[in-house]
């Protein structure tokens, strides 16, 4: 946990007031920064001490042997790993001999802070040596949104008090030493010295390292440049070879003096293209980031951010700790994704190496709504890497005896590297999500061309996979038997309701969408008969439900499972799945993170309001919240249902997750769903949107904590302005052209170009709080 | 597969007339010597060519850590593998210094025999060296039933035309050379050199070597001691250190000379006893062993085959090879189990690495009612070696949150080593298992003393876990969800017939018990009020019918479950684990092995004529008989709901499994569950016993391939012989005390002290054969 005091609330910043080693490693993940291509940990800028170094490039990995101890047929044989680069951030300092450590001599004053507006980590230090020689010591750091190859740190030192000798190395170093791997399951598998050097160039005070991977076959290449600043006498020597790169930088500084080093870095990696392109690409790169310089590289930061928060904010009135979280999840999903083009968006984006550095469903369930209304291009990217990632979900369906596409439960290049099959390959769910983030993205955007070929391919594949996945029964019903649903808590289930209500809106959309687009879905085989069984199977398919508890259950059978005895285990015993095996757990009526939950959001059309109070309150006793995909999508719901000061918990669960470390592995990276979650649980839960219908739909009501809450989006091309209050609600297309049909509270709407309608907030009376678990219960951001 | 002239029929022998080297694997399984405690593979007696060399002690194990990519709670830690010990069956032969190797110079004949009556193995070889020395060389083979520390050989060369110098190197040799691993997962984890050597000792023609295993902490002595018989100059040398023992002989022979080695082995192990205990140990063995002599081995061996055959024989009329698989089976059931005395009986015994030597439900479901009936102080043992794992079991309960006794579903030593809980500890029927064999020794055996002791405890703690792992649902049910049953093409599925209803056997046996031994169950803190919950849960266990179709579906909505697609797979799809993942064999209907079929033999009065006859046809479609443990359970059903013929090609399967390697694995080791499955086949199958109601009862009826069938049982120590014609069946007791009530096709008869009863056969029309799925028909016994 991280207490509050640690990093105080400010409007657009996130920042450090000491530091605390004890939470070094959390803070790292929060100070990365990122553009989706290349990712830097918040690193203190002298490499020591760390939780855990990280420099990670989009899909730079490293295969590893699966181990089984019993093997089976259809399980993948190699696991994929993020590797930790070649370190660039790395500037070591020295003075008067004495190497710049803070666990060292006396730290007077210590502040990092991240500007959110700016896309700058900053950092101060006023420190005195162990033999007293005391410095200021001034870094800015970022990752260029503009430039994707390229990071630029500056680095300033001035002596306080005294003429002191600094020496300052800046390294490129390869093959860090990591640290110890923890026994959690969760944490990435080392990877011991992944890279191996190929080759190093210096010209200047440019250094380039080239490395390639043993197993993977991938090479990459990180240079560095220099400016140096600092008074006559000042003095600079370069050397590189093998797992190094340095520039040493020796000046005598006086009291009023300062050395100055603006350090450009700039990475690239290739699967096919030789060494000697791939250094000429970052070499280029970093020629190209030094034309424009430190200030111009800053000035293009604040642009692209000035625009980013112009189409994006959320404000919200009443609650700053939340207005200063939403805005750091807007700032770190953008980051994650902005210049991702074509490649994943991992679990943790590129901030640590969390889950091996994998992509997940969340990417498309979580990220990709927030995407898709606030960076639409980073959203089409994201599908467009699945779309590229097809060839191979082909061949794993091929490999299953199922027709289609399989996309894998987890992957960095495309291919399974789930090795637990009844927690990834049968969690088929993956398929229909990614094809409900292709509907949702043509339908936010209009972008027909989209669908006609990337969407398109996506569909047909998923709703193949489905029809071959399901069977009709005697009876006619189209059954989903023995998969897995977002409940990690339960597994390999018949008739799991998210999954069926996936598959359905999937199988419709395709249909639908080679209906629209016949030419095209004639070239990829579709038939009039495959259409009509795709329709036959999404009308015909089953959703169970509980006619005595008069709830759906989570899949056939669930509830009339036992309940968890929570009176057996220990005091604190979350996550369960330290202290619960599996097979207990799945057969067991316990609930890892919204699953029935997710459905009613992501197809509420399904259930009438009385089915989804009902199924609110009963799957809240039931859900445990040991996963950090879950209080985002609580907080839709309960907004929804009536419980609205549930929600705002809920919201502040989602926002705080990695600011207050409350999954306790901040350490690893961020939490990127539960950041874009923040987003969900605000627009979607208080402000009711809702895109399954034939309108975009809104249905804003405020908890008591709030006072406003104000959000943008971008629907069709236009800008649409939200504007909620405690009775009413204004909508404000900002739109010169194009006007926005819209429901609120399910009356219909059109605001025309540059026009405001105002609607009243109907009143709804807040239902009794429901139960959660035991000691489960969010922490409560109202009193009440 | 072994085609039948490999092993030509004979009533009382296993001949191999001549030698396929493509065979030797499996040869050296067929032709194991064992007699629980020690097992040897039928190696060749110069070592090699070889399929794999094996000398096994029970129990004698290495550790090792199990792999996972992603690990769990409760997952086991570490594996156990059966070590191949010191190898004290080799001798090695030179002929005027060529090695005596079958695969140079001219075999011109070689016979193998094993003799089912004196438990000798037999060679005869007639060789010519490469460069012309042509010799007779003759082996006999033995493992000691009485003796159980104890093997011995006799080897004696005798040169056909010519002199020939002979050099015979009689050797221990530990850490031998495996062969290579294969992909299949069934195999056993080779494990290289796992022995460290710790002393040897030499003393006249007498050599011990002693070692111990690196992680398990186990100790073993292996000794050898010869008797050499030559003509005059015979020499003889000795050598010992390290991994190697020899002594070696050297002999000149003129035609009509002769030199014979008779070599006594002795094998012991330990996990506590020092280096000299066990040295002292098995040189106390050697000595016994030799001063009986060559003679008095052999004379022991056949008295205690005498006695085994003369209450334990199967007499098959009209079925020659039938009749010699029977004997055969028996012949390895009671060697595998009769010395093991309070250690474990692997699923192939001490014949083969298959499986890492590892004990599972097997032995208690199929070898426990032969032994029971046969061999009851076997039965016992291996009940009382359950009983001393008790602790284990109790641990690994509680570390799965449940309470009671959770016994391992594979295991050497008592420890869980299943690595795939779906199909390890998911399969918590294993302990129904024991439970239902426990009842069956004590209600045939009536050894009450047996049920307050070893019964009782184990009753107890089993009965316990199922009123942990089931619990009563609204409707007052007792439900047990999300285990696995037999089916192992099925998992995690809810209130899986076969385990509802042996667990209601075990709960009711338990709550039995402890009433009837009052005092002890009050030591184990049973209570009335849990001797109560026993009975209500027993009562009220949900077992689930399809009104619909008419028949039990295996476990909750299986029938509802799409089936396999044959069309999809290979010609040849067999077994379906390597080419269908499990996630889809799991959610689809198809059947591994007898699970609803085999809850029909053991609960048979839970079933009534009609739905057994009805389940049977509709599982027999969908059961592929991936495993060797379905056919036997195949043939006693379909015998009994009227299939005769039918029945008689699945005993004719399970007879022959090893015989004619129809799995294709006999090479890692005998099916001892297959061959002991002959015996039900024949004495349930066309005898019809069943000894879960108040007598024990037959209901005979032979298919038209079999003209007559005649077996002996053991039953509250009197001996009962029944004879079973096409027309009429004949019980005889043949105490000369004790009657036995006993029913014959529901007619309850006694039968008084050497009396015999006999009775008219009721005719059944034979059914309608049912079908089976694609390519699985059984080869046909008779023509039909």
């Amino acid at each position: 946990m991280i207490h509050q005091d640690a990093y105080p609330v400010e409007e657009w910043a996130l920042r450090e007031t000491r530091l605390d080693l004890g939470l070094l490693a959390q803070a790292e993940s929060l100070f990365a920064l990122s553009n989706g291509h290349l990712g830097l940990r918040g690193n203190l800028d002298e490499g020591e001490p760390y939780g855990a170094p990280g420099t990670y490039l989009n899909s730079f990995h490293e295969l590893r042997s699966l181990p089984y101890a019993e093997a089976g047929y259809g399980y993948p044989e190699d696991g994929q790993s993020i590797v930790n680069v070649t370190n660039g951030k790395l500037i070591r300092v020295l003075i008067d001999d004495e190497p710049f450590d803070v666990r060292y001599g006396d730290l007077h004053d210590h502040q990092r802070w991240l500007d959110l507006r700016t896309g700058v980590l900053y950092r101060s230090a006023d420190w005195t040596s162990p033999s007293g020689a005391r410095i200021r010591l001034r870094s800015r750091r970022i990752v260029s949104l503009t430039q994707r190859s390229i990071a630029a740190i500056r680095l300033e030192i001035e002596p306080v008090d005294a003429n002191v000798q600094v020496v300052v190395q800046s390294e490129l170093v390869a093959n860090e030493d990591q640290p110890a791997r923890s026994g959690d399951p969760r944490v990435a598998a080392q990877l011991q010295a992944p890279l191996v050097a190929e080759d190093a160039f210096v010209h200047d005070l440019r250094v380039t390292l080239l490395h390639a991977t043993r197993r993977s076959g991938l090479r990459m290449a990180a240079a560095m440049d220099h400016e140096v600043d600092g008074p006559p006498g000042t003095t600079s020597r370069v050397e590189a070879g093998g797992d190094l790169g340095r520039v040493t930088v020796v000046a005598h500084l006086d009291p009023g003096e300062r050395l100055r080093l603006t350090k450009y870095l700039a990475y690239g990696w290739s699967a096919r293209r030789s060494p000697a392109a791939v250094r000429d690409q970052v070499e280029a790169a970093l020629t190209a980031a030094r034309s424009g310089g430190w200030k111009g590289l800053l000035a293009e930061q604040a642009d692209a951010l000035a625009n980013f928060w112009d189409r994006a904010d959320v404000q919200v009135d009443g609650d700053p700790e939340l207005q200063q979280a939403v805005r750091f999840a807007l700032f770190q999903v953008h980051c994650a994704s902005t210049r991702a083009e074509r490649r994943p968006v991992p679990a943790k984006g590129l901030t640590g190496t969390g889950y091996d550095g994998h992509c997940f469903w969340d990417t498309e369930t979580f990220l990709l709504p927030v995407l898709t209304y606030t960076t639409p291009h980073a959203a089409a990217d994201e599908l467009r890497w699945r779309e590229s990632c097809l060839p191979q979900a082909r061949d794993r369906a091929a490999n299953l005896g199922l027709r289609g596409a399989a996309f894998p439960w987890r992957t960095i290049t495309g291919a399974e590297c789930s090795a637990y099959w009844p927690g990834g390959t049968a969690a088929f769910h993956i398929n229909a999500d990614i094809a409900d983030a292709v509907v949702r993205y043509i339908k936010a955007t209009g972008d027909e061309e989209f669908a006609r070929t990337t969407g398109l391919a996506i569909l047909v594949e998923t709703a193949r996979l489905w029809s071959c996945l399901g069977h009709h029964d005697n009876d006619g019903a189209f059954r989903i038997d023995g998969v897995t649903g977002p409940d990690e808590y339960s597994a390999v289930a018949d008739n799991n309701v998210f999954t069926n209500l996936m598959a359905q809106h999937n199988l419709r959309a395709a249909a639908a969408t080679a209906e629209r687009h016949g030419h095209a879905a004639a070239e990829l085989g579709v038939t009039a008969a495959e259409i009509a069984a795709w329709w036959w199977a999404a009308d015909t398919v089953l959703i169970p439900f509980d006619d005595e508890l008069g709830v759906h259950p989570q899949a056939e059978n669930f509830t009339r499972h036992d309940r968890l005895d929570f009176t057996t285990l220990p005091d604190d015993p979350y996550p369960l799945l330290l202290h619960v095996p599996y097979f207990d757990l799945y057969r067991k009526q316990v609930v890892k993170q919204a699953d029935l939950v997710l459905a009613m959001h992501l197809r509420g059309h399904a259930f009438d309001p009385d089915q989804k109070r009902r199924n609110f309150d009963y799957y809240e006793e039931l859900t445990v919240r040991d996963s950090s995909l879950s209080a985002a999508t609580q907080a839709v719901l309960a907004a929804e249902v009536g419980h609205l000061d549930l929600a705002l918990d809920y919201a502040a669960e989602a926002a705080l997750m990695d600011l207050r470390d409350l999954g306790h592995n901040t350490r690893d990276g961020l939490h990127l769903a539960s950041l874009a979650g923040t987003w969900l649980a605000l627009v979607a839960g208080f402000g009711g949107l809702r895109d399954h219908g034939e309108h975009l739909a809104f249905a804003p009501r405020l908890p008591s904590g709030l006072r406003g809450l104000g959000f943008s989006l971008l629907y069709r091309g236009a800008r649409l302005r939200v504007e909620i209050g405690p009775e009413a609600a204004a909508y404000t297309v900002l739109d010169e052209e194009r006007g926005i049909e819209l429901t609120h509270h399910g009356e219909v709407l059109y605001v025309g170009p540059k026009q405001t309608v105002t609607r009243q907030i109907p009143v709804i009376a807040e239902q009794p709080t429901p139960r959660q678990p035991p000691g489960r219960a969010p922490q409560r951001r109202t009193a009440r």
